[in-house]
């Protein structure tokens, strides 16, 4: 099947942040896909990654969802912010799991925008449930 | 002026998660000062923490404000998770600048507590006020 | 197409919570239909649920948003309570609109549960976004 | 102690937002005072703000605390409008329960507002604690 060009367009988007982002490196993040409105993104959580009880810090479980969320709210091409986000920790995470985070757009109005992102486990288990309110600020993200 | 003891117990506590969390290294994460029921740390943002925009990446702006809820909320020496938490992004941060994150606490019902956290920059502008709801699970942070 | 039982279970459990309302009279709810993990309800905008800008309250979407989360996570008969909810408003309303609230399950891990709602205009327009979690509680909502 | 003129005039706006809005009558809401970036209401928990279980439903608990919320982020004469709360439920509430909500400004950076309110019973308890992030739109809320 022949992908649309509004798909194609987001993942360039997509590929092109994960490229300029400095956490890309520092987490380890994997691209695993991008269309128009939505974005996928994987990361193994690392030792350095855990909090004080020995679990994956809830800031880095945050931070792989933000990251789909801002793939997917800039992934029409228009420069776009995080304005607010809100994140439901469900299921604990150890050491050595990989992560996977896709974030759907649920509504957008004007400038606003309104994103849900599900990070699961390696068996599928909802790790987090994240909710992300963007706002676009204007410019292209990519020539 | 003498230290409350719950005060003196909220710091110990604090300062062993800190020595526990794998994130305080990788983030570099100073410990400012912890109480009954309160916490601050700080950061520096550095080039490994921008997102594809240049900024700082408001997982590590949540990241640091999370910290610094953990170690409010443990601070009773009774072990507490994050459930849920959420976040307003006020002003764009760029590498460099040194972030600190205050911690209190709004209310505590059983096994309950919500906390906010106002996470600030040099110049001492909000740069986002996070809320997080914790649930105790029992046991003791330290011995 | 035959209904399944646990749709049917659902449906039932939600036309008990909307007789036994208070609120359901007070703002002229319609139950629009209900089954396992979702709900749907609906209402019309009326002068005395306006603010002082003259639009319709905020509190009065949340209201018709929380009520469609209720009665989707009491779906399967076990008492179930929200702990926390978001919401985030994407077009003004004004008096004499029917309001359309879709609650959905997004997640649910031991006894939480995390639920997103779409509330609707009569166009289709996304009215707002909310979110919520749930606890269950134990004992049945129906015999 | 003479009144600053900042929060005389935050109290005529909210004085004013009280008188125009259709639900103060409806909810039987008191304006318990207001000033610059704060606000206080209160309410009577009647049986038609009842849920499905019997209790003070969570929409009607919202409501109180976005009264508050909505009177503290107009405080300064700037319309002003809601765009994202989220609260969090400590404590049930029973029919004939008087409850207060109290509004703070947390922290405003342009157009943007965070503000917390806590919702009491009439034991001091928190029955719930809110968090609104607010929108200035222009234009004075009264002449």
């Amino acid at each position: 099947m022949a992908e649309r060009d509004e798909d194609k367009l987001g993942g360039e988007v997509a590929r092109a942040l994960h490229a300029a982002e400095g956490t890309a490196k520092a987490w380890g993040l994997f691209f695993e896909g991008a269309g128009e409105g939505w974005a996928r993104c994987s990361m193994i959580v690392r030792d350095d990654m855990l909090n004080g009880h020995g679990a994956a810090h809830g800031g880095m479980i945050f931070s792989l969802a933000d990251t789909a969320f801002a793939w997917a709210c800039n992934s029409r091409n228009v420069k776009t912010v995080a304005q607010h986000a809100a994140i439901t920790f469900l299921s604990p995470v150890m050491s050595g799991e990989k992560l996977t985070a896709e974030a759907r757009e649920d509504a957008a109005a004007g400038r606003s925008g309104v994103y849900s992102v599900r990070v699961s486990g390696e068996d599928g288990r909802a790790v987090a449930i994240f909710q992300g309110v963007s706002r676009s600020v204007g410019g292209a993200v990519i020539e």
